[in-house]
């Protein structure tokens, strides 16, 4: 992958001089020292499309969170561990030809993180309330100025795929969405293969069910034929 | 290690025949399909101590969480996600010489588990309630029947850790607990070191900080001595 890597640095692949912000991960949200709320997400789509692009001769920037798989070469990497340090980093990485938010970012985070850890007491259970995070997909999506060409969401949905997907993508303002079913007896979180519906202008297009890695190629495809204008 | 492991097996260490229960790593406690709380716990100090041990010739039974930590070799590896299941599998477990209990295990689950991922509603944002999870070390410490001779618990705590931990002993009802003061500042989770301090029926003994290994080391001694009368 080293050579694979250093070999699309020196080729002209299609995206060559195009920068790509790429996120990929999960976030993990403080609760107290100890605790976090996270999301399941291994990275593995992420790395798998940072991957792609480079070999197309893109330029990447990555912007990490804490994710199991190991992360792409040959990209700038920024690790990030909250949504908000994740929305700060794709900001400073700004501008780019297009940006792909692969990452799970969580919706919310602890209203109040305690610095001490909280303690079982007798008086009984805690309750959390939770604040709004930045939604990184929506302010670059809605940027008036220096907005990405080609905005890529994602939607991991376990009900009514597509339908929340499309709402997804109106509501967002974004260019496309990657949409895909993450209900346990699909076995694709966690797992090498993924089956996704990439919701456009044009409609919804389903994908077969493939490796990510495949996923990620088709897709680099199509990112490079949308910024070269073939699209 | 896996020839450390072999030679321990064949070796006759001062655990030779004796059974011991661990637990490591965090536990992951689902909110719905995507979302889950966690405990911060690589499962170093676990794994470290199940080597030890299992170099002084104990048979390991090692119920772990998802740690990132690889686990220990020459051990019957019981993979578990949550609390709940923890506690099962350390039942399923015993009977045992020793049970050490070194798994972050979250006191609370999400009282009720979505089956659907939760959406964001103009409605506002939602509030986890919690359920109490079962409680490993002071159901093991207080079983009437079929008790470890020796039961370990830990103690990660950010303040007044001693005063903490003792409580903690006495309200649990274990022989040690394995205390250490783990806010962000000493660096400690995460890391490769650890400054514990071991509270028994004689009071508290610091121990100087020094690498997990080593702290995995001068306990599984520890326990040897215990098991074997020297203590």
């Amino acid at each position: 992958e080293i050579v694979a890597a250093i070999e699309a640095a020196l080729t002209d692949g299609p995206l060559k001089g195009r920068r790509i912000v790429i996120t990929s991960g999960p976030t993990h949200e403080p609760i107290d020292p100890v605790r976090y709320i996270a999301n399941r997400s291994s990275g593995a789509q992420g790395t798998a499309i940072a991957n792609a692009l480079v070999r197309l001769g893109a330029e990447v920037v990555f912007v990490s969170g804490p994710a199991s798989a190991p992360p792409p070469l040959g990209v700038t990497l920024v690790k990030v561990e909250t949504a908000q340090q994740m929305h700060d980093a794709v900001m400073q990485a700004l501008p780019a030809d297009a940006a792909v938010f692969a990452a799970a970012v969580a919706d919310w985070r602890a209203a109040s993180q305690s610095a001490q850890k909280i303690k079982k007491t007798r008086e009984g259970l805690p309750t959390l309330s939770f604040a709004e995070n930045p939604d990184i997909l929506a302010a670059v999506s809605q940027l008036t100025e220096g907005r990405p060409g080609l905005v890529v969401g994602f939607a991991a949905e376990t009900d009514n795929v597509i339908e929340h997907a499309t709402a997804k993508r109106a509501r967002k303002g974004c260019d496309w969405i990657v949409a895909n079913d993450v209900s346990p007896a699909t076995g694709i979180m966690g797992g090498t293969e993924n089956a996704v519906t990439l919701i456009s202008a044009d409609g919804a297009e389903d994908w077969p069910r493939m490796g990510k890695d495949l996923v990620a190629d088709r897709l680099a495809e199509r990112i490079a034929d949308a910024l070269t204008g073939k699209d």
